[in-house]
C-alpha cells in the first residue's frame, strides 16, 4: 500500500497557469487524496472538467474549500480580499490557507483580517512563469528549480510553514522564507519593474512614425524579442501587481530613470569609456545568474534550429 | 567532381561571435575555396589556428585580403574605418567587401571614402547574436531563420549585390535589402533601444541599498533574467553601437521615456484601466513574433527541465 499523501484534500481556487501547474504536479507526486477545484468562469469549469487532471469540480468557492486540508488561492491578487471573505465560514478547523500571488504585503492585509484563527494562513509566491495563461497553459514541471517564497506572519505556527514547504518541494521547487515586505521589494526589481519596461518598450515599438509595425517584428531578434514574452505575461495578473506594489515599484523606477538618464548622458556626449565600464558589469552579473543554476547558458536559449539546410550545390 | 564554390578564396577581418560562425557555416556549405582569417590579437590567431576551422590564419589585414574574391569585416563598427584604410591598397579588382556591423550608416560614410572603385563594397547586418564572444562562440547555424539586411549604396553593381545574397542564403538567412540610414532607425527599436534598457536595468539591480546582490540573482526567474541575456553581449561592440548610432538611438530613447513616464503616472494614480489597456495590447504583439518564426512559443523557451524527481514517498 502506499503511503497516505501529504494532504487528504487540495482545494485551488482558480486554474490559470500556476493552478493549472500546481494541479498537474500535485497529481503526478502523489501529494494528495483528492484535488477540488473551482474557477470563477463556467467555462473554465467546463474545461477543467475535459482535461481530466483533477478528482472534482465544482461551481463555488464554498463548495471547494469544504474539508479541504489545503486551500490555494489561485488568482489575480486583487480578487484575494473577497474571496477569503467568502470562503472563511466554510473553512475547516485546522486547514492550511495560501496563496500565489506575486504581492505578498497587500495579499496578507487584504486576507488575514477575513480568515479564522482556527486556520494556518501562510501565503506564498512561486517565482516561476510562462507568457501563456488559462486552463490549459500549465504543466507539472513549471516550479522545478524554481524559487517558492513563503512569507508566514511572525506568530505562524512552525509545523504548517513547514508542511506547506514540504509541499512545494515535492512539486520541485526550493523554499525560501521570508517577511512580507521584503518580498515585495526583491520581487519590485527582480520582477515587476522588469515587466513594466518590458510593457513599455514593446508599446513604444508599435507606435513608431518612421518604423512599422512589420519591420519591428521582422527583426526582433536583435533584443526586442527578449522583451516580449514578458511582455505577453496576463494583463489581469499584472494590472494587480502594479497596484498592490505600487510604492515598492516606483521607488525601483526612480533608481532605474536615474541610471538611464546616466547612461543616456554618456551617449548624447559620446562617453564610450563609461559606456564600456558599465557594459562590462553588467556581463558578469548575468554569469551570476546563469552560475546559480537560475538560467541556461546555452546560447540563444532554446531558440537554435539543429540543422543547416542541405549543402548549397 | 563537386561544382565550383560560390567564392574561391573568402578573407574573415575578425573572429569572434559573427565571424567565427560564418567561417563555420561557409565551411559546412563549401561556399569557399579557401577561407582565410585574421585578428588583431596574436592570442586570438593563434586560438583560431588550434581550431582547425579555417584554412590559413595570417597576421595582417593585408595579407588575409590577397587575392579574395569576398572580404567581411567582422569586427566592432569603431575599428571599420582604420581597416578599410588598411586594405584598400591590396583588394583584388572586382572584389566584394562587406561588413557585419549593426550599424550601418556609420559604418558605410566610414569605410567608403578608402576603398577604391574596383571593388563592390556592399555593407551587411546579420541580425543573429548571442551573450557570448570570442574565437569559440560561433556556430554555423547561428544564421538559420534569421535576418541579414544587405545596405548596397544606390549605384552598388546588382550582380554583386545578389551573389552577396545568394552566400547569406547558403548560411541559412534570410536577406533584406535596405537603405543604410533606414535600417539604423529600424535598429535603433529594435535592437540598440532594448539592449540600453537591458544594460540599464542590470546596472541599477546591483546596486540597491535594500535588496542584496545574492536576492537579484536567487530570485531573477521572475523576469529580470530575460533582461540579462542582452545585457551579457560583447560591451566593445555595444560601446560602439551606441556611439554609431547615436542620433537614432536618443530619438527612440525619447519616445520610450514618454511612455514610461505615462504608465508611471497611472500606476501613481491607480488607473488600473490604462494599465490593462496596455497590456493587452503587447500581448498581440508577441503573438505576431512568434507567427513569424523569429521566436519559439514554447514556454520558458528551451528553460524547462525534463523531469520532476522521482514521486515523493
Amino acid at each position: 500500500m502506499s503511503p497516505a499523501p501529504l494532504f487528504q484534500r487540495i482545494a485551488l481556487i482558480g486554474f490559470g497557469l500556476i493552478g493549472g501547474s500546481i494541479a498537474r504536479a500535485a497529481r503526478a507526486q502523489g501529494l494528495a487524496g483528492e484535488i477540488v477545484v473551482t474557477a470563477r468562469s463556467a467555462a473554465t469549469r467546463a474545461r477543467v472538467r475535459e482535461l481530466g487532471v483533477v478528482d472534482r469540480v465544482v461551481d463555488t468557492s464554498a463548495e471547494a474549500v469544504k474539508d479541504a486540508d489545503l486551500v490555494i488561492l489561485c488568482i489575480p491578487v486583487g480578487a484575494c480580499g473577497p474571496v477569503a471573505q467568502d470562503i472563511a465560514p466554510h473553512l475547516k478547523a485546522g486547514a492550511i490557507v495560501s496563496d500565489v500571488g506575486s504581492v505578498k504585503g497587500t495579499v496578507l492585509r487584504a486576507m488575514a483580517p477575513h480568515l479564522p484563527n482556527t486556520v494556518h494562513f501562510i501565503p506564498a509566491h512561486p517565482v516561476a512563469g510562462t507568457e501563456h495563461s488559462g486552463p490549459d497553459s500549465g504543466f507539472a514541471e513549471l516550479f522545478i528549480n524554481r524559487w517558492c517564497i513563503l512569507t508566514p506572519p511572525p506568530d505562524a505556527d512552525k509545523a504548517a510553514v513547514e508542511k506547506l514547504a514540504t509541499f512545494w518541494r515535492a512539486l520541485g521547487a526550493n523554499v525560501e522564507i521570508m517577511a512580507a515586505d521584503h518580498h515585495d521589494l526583491v520581487l519590485a526589481v527582480t520582477s515587476h519593474l522588469p515587466h513594466l519596461i518590458a510593457y513599455t518598450i514593446v508599446g513604444t515599438a508599435d507606435e513608431l512614425e518612421d518604423v512599422t509595425q512589420a519591420e519591428v517584428l521582422k527583426f526582433s531578434a536583435g533584443g526586442f524579442r527578449d522583451f516580449t514574452r514578458i511582455a505577453a505575461s496576463d494583463p489581469t495578473m499584472w494590472r494587480d501587481v502594479f497596484l498592490a506594489n505600487k510604492d515598492a515599484v516606483l521607488e525601483m523606477l526612480g533608481a532605474f530613470q536615474e541610471d538611464l538618464s546616466k547612461l543616456t548622458r554618456a551617449i548624447r556626449r559620446g562617453d564610450g569609456e563609461a559606456l564600456f565600464d558599465h557594459f562590462t558589469r553588467t556581463r558578469a552579473i548575468r554569469r551570476g545568474i546563469v552560475s546559480l543554476g537560475q538560467e541556461t547558458a546555452d546560447p540563444d536559449f532554446g531558440r537554435k534550429p539543429a540543422h543547416l539546410p542541405k549543402k548549397a550545390d
